[in-house]
C-alpha cells in the first residue's frame, strides 16, 4: 500500500479491541481497492446506477459519522456540514440528498480532502470504541457498517469496470490475469430432497451477523429438485448464442424480449465479437483488460432476463432462493479462502477445478447466482428502527434475488443466508448463474 | 340489447350443446357492453395500457378464428387477412402484430365491420361445434377463448372508463347508480391457523376450468396469521390521506416514493379534490359520472404501491396469495351472485352489508386484492404448448397476484384459485386491498 | 355532397351579401372533404402535430362562434360552453385548452354533434351578417375566418393522410388517380437579376385579404440569381437516394444529419421500397391509396433538412423568400384553375407540363416550396391586437418559410405574398423545393 | 503562471515569426485559465452543451495535431491514435468522434498526459512553422487555430462556471470581484437612418482574420431605426420580472412560453430567490462565487427567449444584426482593452460607466447581444474545402445571431463583422441584450 494511503492513525494495542481491529482492516482495504485509480477515475460516474469511487469512500465514511458518531460522540461536530447532503445516499430519515445522477459532479470535496474525512472519522471513531468497550448497539452499529463499506467495495468494483468499459481508451485496473488452464469439469445434476425446513440466518451456521433481509429464520416448504454441480460456464453460453438464444421470442419472458429488442443485445455486456474474424471470436473487457473468454470460466454479467432464457433453452430452470439455501445447508458448503478472489486479486471469476467434491461447487465466490424468486420480505420480517432501517426493506419490490457472492465479494462478507438484489435487467454485476430442474 | 346487436344466428335447440349455448351468451354479453358506447368512443386508445372497445371486440373474436377455426375448419380461409395483424395481442408465435400504443389509429375496419366479423365468426364456430360434439380438445380451447373473452370484458370496462376520464366533456357509461346507504360494518381481525396445504386450482372446489398459471397443485408452508373481515373502505383511507400518507416517504417502498414524486399523486386514480371547497371534499369518476365518495365502499384504483403504503400505515400487511387462498378455502368463501355486480349493472364495488357471516366478506367481486406475492409458476408449471401457450408464463416477471375478482368481473368468471397480476403502478383495474398480520 | 351534410340553411337570394356568399362556400367544403371519411376515421390523431377531421371542423366553427358571434351578437350564449376549451387551439388570451396531443381523445361530441354546431353557428353568422351590412370589422373578421378555414382544409388532407397511412390495412381517401402520362419537362435555369424591390403584400396584385405575417410592404435588396424554371421531380431526387444522399454526412446540415440517423431516413415521407423487387423501386402511400413513384412529378413530404441536402448536392441552394417573391412578381406568376388541384379532386401533385411558358412553371399549386428563409417578422410587423393577433406572430422562431401552395390549398387562398412556415423537421405536408443559384 | 504550467519550449529569438508568437501566448493563455481548478474539476461534464475543461484543453490540441502536422510535417506521427476519435468535437470528414454526451467519462488520458500532449504538439508546430516560414497556407491554418483555441477558451469559462453551479460546495473559480460603484448611466435611444450598405467583414476595419461566416461582403438594405446606447441592465430586468414577466405568455413566444413552463423559470440562469427574504432580494451564481446582484450591471445569461420577451415588455424589439453592423460602423465602434475583462480577470460584466461617449456604449464585451436574425449564410458564401469546411456552415440552422463579445471572450477575438450563434433556449453562455425599435 502506497505511503499516501496510510491511516494517520495506529491503534494502540494495549486494549484488545476486535470491532477496531476489524474496524481499521476493512477501512484499510477500500483505500487499497481505490489505489490504482487517478483521481480522474475516481470522479467519473458511468451510469446512474453507479456511482464514482470518490463517492464510495466518501459515502460509506458519511454512514459511520450519521449513525456512530452523531449518536456517540457527546460534543458531535460533523467533518463539513454538506457532506450531510452530499453523501447520503437514499436514507429519507436524514433528510435533503445530492441526486443520484449527478454524484459525478462533485468535484469538491476533492479525492484528498475525502482522504483526510477518512482520516479523521478513523479516529473519532476508534476513539468512541475506546470510550465505550462495552456498549453492544455501538459494536452492532459499527459491524454494520463495516458490512455496509464491504458491499461498497464491491460495487466500486463493478463500477469503476463499468466507467473503465466507457473510456476508449481504457487501461486495465489490474495487471495480474489469474487464469490457468484447467481440466473442464462436467456439469452434474446433484438431487435434493427438499420438504419443510427452515430458511434464513442462523448463527451457529452463519456467525453473529446478517443483514435484517435474512430474518427471521423461518419454516418453509419446498419439493424435491435437481441442483447443477456447477454454474453454467462461458462455453455453455456460447452455446446458446450459437443457436440463436437472442432471436427467439419462444425463450424469454414477455418483458426480456423488450428488452432484448430495444438494447440490442446479442451477448452479455462487455462482450463484443472481434470484427472481421470468425463468429466464434468473443472477447471481452474485464478489470485487466480485454481478453479473450475462456470456456471454462463461469459465464456473467447475465441479466436476470438472460439467466431466465438459458435456463428455458437449456430445458430447465433458476433455483428458488429456498432451494439454493436447503442446498447449502444439505451439502454444507461454506465460503472459503478460495472464494475471496479478489482479495487474491483475481478480480474474475475462475472456472470449477475440485473434481473431488460430492457436493456442489463454487456456491460461494465466482458468480452471484440469479435465483428465479422476487425479493420479498421473511413472514415477521421487521426494518430495524430509525433511519438505519431504510437499509433493506423499501426495496423489497421488482429485483429478483441472488445467492453466494461472486469474485468481487470481500472475504468474510457472504454466509449462506446471505441475499443480494438487483433488477431483472442489471447487468454490471459479476452475475451468472446455476441450473435447477 | 338494442336490434343492431343482436346476433345473426340462432342455434337450433335439437341438438343439446352446452358449450355452443355459453359460447353464445358470452358472445352476446360482450356487444351489450359495448352497447352504451358510440362509435368513436369505441375507437379510442387512451393510453398503451388499455385498448379500444372496438380492438376489445376483435381481438377476442381473432382469438376463436386463428386458435380454433384455423385447426378445426377443413377449408379455413380468413374472414380478412389483415386481422390476423392488426388483433394479434401478444402470440410471437402468430407472427407480427400492430403495435399496441397504436390500437387506437385502426379506423378500418369500422365497428360495423367488426360487428360482421364476429357474426361470421360465430356462426362457423357454432358449425364447428356441431361438426365436432365430441372432440374435447376443440371443447376446451373454445372454453378457454370464452374465459379469455370475459377477461376482456372486464377489460373494456376498466379500458372505458380511462377512456371516458379523460374527456373533459365526458359523458356516464351508465345512468343507474346503484349505491344504498348501508350500516357500515367495523372491520374485525379473523385468526388463520395456517399450516402445510394444498396451494392452486381444484378440479372438485373450483370447477372443470382453470388457467394454465393456477397448477400445478402443490403443496406449500404458511404459518399462523390473521385476515381482515372485509376490505379497506373509502373512509378508512380518507384516513391515510389526511393523515399526510402520501406525503412521509417511510411509509412507502422506494419505487413507490419515486411514483408518488413523479406522478404528483395524492389520492386514488380518478379521486378529484372539488376547488374551493373543504379538504374532506373528494369527489370520483365512475362509469356512472362523477360523484360523491361514500366512505362504507372499499377502496379501488389502488396501484399495489398505495396499497402497500396504507397496509404499513395501518400497521398491517398485505396478505400472500398462499393467505389468501387459504382462507378462501378454510372459510368456504365462493363466488355468488351477489357479486356478479357488472352483470347486475352496478360497475362499482358496493359497501359490505351481511353482518351474520363469521368468515371474511367481499372474497370475491367488488374490488381485486392485491397480495404481497409477486407474480410466479407454481413448482412444476408447465405452459400449454404452442402460441396458446403465451397466455400466461412469459408475464411472470415484475407483476404481483391480486386475487378475488371485482365489480367488472363477468359472473362465473372468478375462483379461489384464480390468479390475476398487473404491475405494482397499475391503477385502473378495480384494485384495492384486504389487510392482514 | 351526401344529403346529411347539407347546411340546414339556404341564404334568402334577396339581399346581396358577397361575404355571406363566400361564407357559405368555404363552409360546404369543409364538409364535403370530410365525406368520404367514416366516423372513425374523423376521430383520430395519429400524431400530436396532426388533428383529428372532427377537431378541425368543430375548431374552425369556434374560431367564428369566439371572434365573431361573442362580439357581434347582443346575446351571445355559448353553443356548449365546454367546446371552448376543447375547441380552442392556442389562445392563450381565450383561457383554458384541451392538450394538443390529447385531441383524439375528444368522442363526445360526435361527428353528427359536431355537425350540428356547425350548422348553428353558420345560421347565426349569417343572421349577424345581415344584421350588419356594412361593420367593415366584422366582415374583415368573417373574412379572416374563412382564410383560416381554408387553412385547416389544407391540414384536414394533410392530417387524414398521415392517419390513414397508420393504418395497415388503409384504404384510399379518393379513387380517382389524376396522372396522365406527359412528355418529360427538362429544368432550366431563369436569370433574375434582383436588386432594391419591395416586399410584402400588395392590395393591387394580391387581392384585398392577406394575412398580418404578409406586412407591412417593405423595401428589401437581393443581388442577382438564377431560378428554376420548375420543382425538383420524383426522378431527379432519386438519382440523389442512389448517389448514397441519405448516407453522406457532407451533403448535410449537422442537425438535418443527426435527424437522418436518429430517425434512420432513406427516402422521402410515405415512400416505401417494395421488398424483394430490385433497388428502384419505390412506391408510395398517397390519398388515393398505395401507387407507383412516378419520376416527372414534383417530389413531395420533403423536410427541410432533405430539401437543403438535394440542393447542396446538386451544386445549388435553397432560394430565399425574397428571391421567389421577386421572381413571380417578375414573372406576373398568379395562381390559376389549373394550380386547384383538391378542387379538382386531385389531391397530388401534378407533372410540368407546359412547355410554353417562359417564366417559372408551378409557383402555385403542387408543392409548397421551401425557402431558405426563417420565418420572422417584417420590419415594422405588428400582430391584430386581442387574441385574433396570437395568429401568426408568436410562431416567428424555429421555422422556415415556404412558398406557392400546393395541391391540398383551396382555391382561391394562395398568393405570391403568402408566407406559410414549419418546423424543419416536417414532412406531411405537401412540401417540395425549386432550386436556385 | 505557477511553474507547472510553463511551456516546455521557449522560442529562439533569432528568427522572428509573429504567428509563432501568437501561437505561444495563445496556447500559454489556455493553461492559465485552467490553472485555479483541480484535476477533477477539469474532468466533469455538467451538460452535453458543455465540456470538460480537459477535454478543451486536448481538443484545442487535436486541431493542430490533425488540420496543421498531419499535413505539414513530412513524417508525421500522432501522439497518441486514439486522440483523434477522442477530441474530434464533430468533423465528420476527419471519421469517428466520441459521443458528445461522454466526454465527461474520458478518465484518460489524464490531465497530466494532456498537458504532454499540449507540450509536445507546441513544440513540433513551432518547428512547423519554422521549417516553412513563407508558407502562406500554412500560417493562415495556424491563425484559424488561434482564434479556434480562443473560442474554447471562452467556452471553458461558461462551461466550467455551468459546472460549479452543478456542485451544492461549490467554490469561486476567481477570488477577485471587480466591481465598483459607478454612478447609474439612463438608457438613451441612437438615431440611425440606414439605407443600402455593405454587410460583412472588411480588411481595413476588422484585421485580415475572419471567419467564414463572415464572408463574402455585401450589400444588404436596412431601413432606418433607433439603437439603445447601452445594454439592459439588471434593474431594469427586475423591473420585467416584478412586473409578471415570467407569467404573462402574451409577451412570449409561443415556443418561449413552452419552454418557461416545462422548465419552470423565473428568473435568468444563476439567479436564485434568498429564501424567506423579501422579493427582491435575488443573488447570483458567479466566477467569483454567489453574490448579490448589482442592479446597474448589464443582465446576462438570458435565452433568446427571455430577450425577445423582454424586449415585447419594453416596447422595443432585438436588432437585426445588419442594424447591430450598420452602428458598429457609423459610430466607429471597435473593441478596446477595456472590453477584455477575461483577460484584467473580471470574468463578469461590468456596468456602463462612460458618460461621455455620443456613440453606443459596450458593443463589444461584457455581453453578447442576442440580435433577431436567425443564422444563415451570407448570399455567396462558400465553406472552406475540405473537413476544416465543417466549422460553421453546417450549423446555420435554428439558431440565432448574437454580436459584440462578451465579459469571456479573449483579447484580440472579437471584431464588428464577428457573428456568434446559439439556440434560442441556450442560457449557459455571457448573453445578453441591446433594444432597438
Amino acid at each position: 500500500m502506497p505511503a499516501a494511503f496510510s491511516s494517520p492513525l495506529s491503534r494502540s494495542a494495549s486494549v484488545p479491541c476486535p470491532t477496531a481491529d476489524r474496524y481499521l482492516a476493512v477501512r484499510r482495504r477500500s483505500l487499497e481497492l481505490a489505489a490504482p485509480l487517478t483521481d480522474e477515475d475516481c470522479q467519473v460516474q458511468s451510469m446512474p446506477d453507479a456511482s464514482p469511487t470518490k463517492w464510495h469512500l466518501a459515502h460509506i465514511t458519511w454512514f459511520f459519522e450519521t449513525f456512530v458518531l452523531e449518536r456517540f460522540e457527546t460534543a458531535f461536530k460533523p467533518f463539513d456540514a454538506s457532506f450531510r447532503v452530499l453523501f447520503n445516499s437514499y436514507y429519507e430519515g436524514i433528510g435533503e440528498r445530492h441526486p443520484r445522477p449527478q454524484r459525478g459532479l462533485i468535484t469538491r470535496p476533492t479525492l484528498d480532502e475525502v482522504k483526510r474525512y477518512r482520516a479523521e472519522v478513523d479516529q473519532r471513531i476508534c476513539a468512541v470504541l475506546a470510550a465505550h468497550p462495552d456498549d453492544a448497539e455501538l459494536h452492532e452499529l459499527v459491524t454494520l457498517g463495516l458490512h455496509h463499506e464491504q458491499q461498497h467495495q464491491e460495487l466500486l468494483l463493478t463500477d469503476i469496470k463499468h466507467a473503465l468499459s466507457s473510456n476508449p481508451a481504457a487501461r486495465a485496473y489490474a495487471q495480474h490475469w489469474p487464469l490457468r488452464a484447467v481440466q473442464p469439469l462436467p456439469m452434474q445434476w446433484l438431487a435434493c430432497e427438499g420438504g419443510l425446513f427452515d430458511l434464513g440466518h442462523d448463527v451457529t451456521l452463519d456467525g453473529p451477523f446478517c443483514f435484517d433481509n435474512e430474518t427471521p429464520r423461518h419454516k418453509t416448504y419446498t419439493a424435491a429438485f435437481e441442483l447443477a454441480s456447477r454454474p453454467v460456464s462461458n462455453g455453455e453460453y456460447l452455446g446458446f448464442i450459437h443457436d440463436g438464444g437472442y432471436r427467439r421470442p419462444e425463450l424469454w419472458l414477455s418483458m426480456g424480449w423488450d428488452w432484448v429488442r430495444s438494447e440490442a443485445r446479442n451477448a452479455p455486456l462487455y462482450w463484443r465479437r472481434e470484427p472481421g474474424s470468425d463468429a466464434a471470436a468473443w472477447r471481452h473487457h474485464t478489470l485487466q483488460g480485454v481478453v479473450d473468454i475462456d470456456p471454462h470460466t463461469p459465464v456473467c454479467h447475465l441479466s436476470y432476463f438472460e439467466a431466465d432464457a438459458y435456463a428455458r433453452w437449456a430445458d430447465a430452470r433458476l433455483p428458488t432462493e429456498a432451494e439454493w439455501e436447503w442446498a447449502a445447508r444439505h451439502f454444507a458448503a461454506q465460503p472459503s479462502a478460495r472464494d475471496n478472489l479478489a482479495d487474491r486479486g483475481a478480480y474474475h471469476p475462475l472456472p470449477a477445478a475440485d473434481s473431488q467434491t460430492h457436493g456442489p461447487l463454487q456456491m460461494f465466490g465466482d458468480v452471484w447466482e440469479w435465483t428465479q424468486s422476487s425479493y420479498s420480505a421473511y413472514p415477521g420480517y421487521k426494518p430495524l428502527p430509525g433511519a438505519v432501517g431504510e437499509y433493506n426493506g423499501k426495496f423489497m419490490c421488482q429485483q429478483y434475488v441472488l445467492r453466494g457472492g461472486s469474485c468481487a465479494t470481500p472475504g468474510g462478507h457472504v454466509r449462506a443466508s446471505y441475499r443480494n438484489f438487483f433488477p431483472p435487467d442489471a447487468q454490471w454485476q459479476f452475475s451468472g448463474m446455476r441450473l435447477a430442474r
